[in-house]
């Protein structure tokens, strides 16, 4: 079984990490990081930059299942995707709704993501599908802090308690009672931490990389536990950065990782 | 006289807007929104995206005369824009570095920048060559903190206070003693009041709009003050995007903002 797992950047490694542990299969990774980041495009360009993306892992790399873990892509191309390839295709709006509508008691939740994922509105499309109510809150400093390193930081801790406290008095003035969290970014796991301290304890914070990885063992009907699957990288930018950057999101060294030119 | 000013983004307004007084002319900006940031990206990406959107300005736009307001693009591209193009060019690194070499007496400069400016080592070389030694460091939280619209906010001065700390540290342990600091960023002008609160008072701060808006003048025997030009605006991704962020970096509204189709 090969599967395809696109981001327009590094992020997406939370979620190939969580994959390799829990589904055996051969994994090929591909981030965009000569159009990244997809964050501040229209939903035009990033329609077109996600489905070549998606093209060159089914069609040239041969994947038979695509992880698109990228919100962004999730957000506005997820249709188009399906649409240019045949093989099933799952993104990390739908598996953060399904892991916010079995967490949530109150039908109500948050979700923190980047503006343009925000302003997509797709996590609230979603969740409503669920028949849960959700207030979006966007939260643009948080992956440049993680880009930065800075994980344990002062610096980062206060960033994330004036952004929980907006988000609780958005959720206060829309009369919401909510118990879940979702982290509508792939860089957010790694302050995971962080939010779970800047927030409620009532609030249960989901995780998108690891609910992601859950939901593609149960529909391939194959998951495990401390699988060591293994993964091919492709960049459509610098190798090098790629691999010193994306260490940190996917735990581990990355070595091998191959230059592939796109186009526009 | 038509002058051309590229930038990636909507950080180059800033010397739009100190060019909109200085010199009179027509303006043609081109944001290359749709590809931004170039920050991130290698040499050979930059090139081919600043080359591209030069070609535009010159071949389809008329312009006799281009400003790369652009500080990655300036580092990585401006020879191949020169290659590229046959009007004169000039860059916001040279402009920097020409400021630098009037102002600084100790000869000794410091430079703030994003992450790739400063990989390109491109301020260095360019103080280099005017017998300045410099030191530069990467600020990567910066242009986010200003896109959030964190100007005079607590973070972003606890954030300049840690940059310039590391700055003097550097410095410092490198035996110079500077006394002027050039922003080598677009976006670092609006953080201008809160950046000189950050450094001790001998350090002059050298605004690269301003600069570049005086040099220009300069060059073309045309400056005065108080003028008001006029300017035409492009955008690869969304105008609305365009307009809204970039009316604080111009400082007044933008309306009729042309989206264009640059290719990848």
């Amino acid at each position: 079984m090969k599967i395809g797992v696109f981001d327009s950047g590094v992020g997406g490694l939370t979620v190939l990490r969580a994959l390799l542990r829990r589904v055996p299969a051969d994994y090929i990774y591909l981030g965009d990081t000569a159009r990244l980041p997809y964050g501040a495009k229209s939903r035009e360009t990033v329609g077109r930059y996600a489905v070549s993306s998606a093209k060159f892992l089914v069609e040239e790399q041969g994947a038979e299942f695509l992880v698109i873990a990228c919100n962004t892509a999730s957000a506005l191309a997820l249709d188009a995707i399906r649409d240019a390839v045949t093989v099933p295709v799952v993104g990390v709006v739908e598996t953060g709704a399904n892991a916010a509508d079995a967490s949530s008691r109150t039908r109500d939740v948050l979700v923190i993501a980047t503006a343009a994922t925000v302003a997509s509105h797709a996590y609230a499309a979603a969740c409503g599908e669920r028949q849960l109510r959700a207030i979006e809150k966007a939260c643009p400093l948080l992956v440049p802090l993680v880009e930065e390193g800075w994980i344990e930081h002062a610096v980062t801790a206060e960033v994330l308690r004036i952004y929980m406290a907006e988000l609780m008095e958005q959720a206060r003035a829309a009369g919401l009672d909510a118990d879940t969290l979702v982290l509508g970014c792939t860089h957010y796991p790694l302050l995971r931490a962080q939010i779970e301290k800047a927030v409620p304890e009532k609030l249960r914070v989901i995780d998108s990389a690891e609910v992601t990885a859950d939901q593609v063992a149960a529909r391939l009907g194959m998951g495990g536990d401390g699988i060591e699957a293994s993964a091919k990288f492709f960049a459509t930018d610098s190798v090098a950065k790629f691999r010193a950057l994306g260490s940190r999101f996917l735990g581990r060294e990355i070595d091998g990782v191959e230059l592939v030119e796109l186009g526009g």
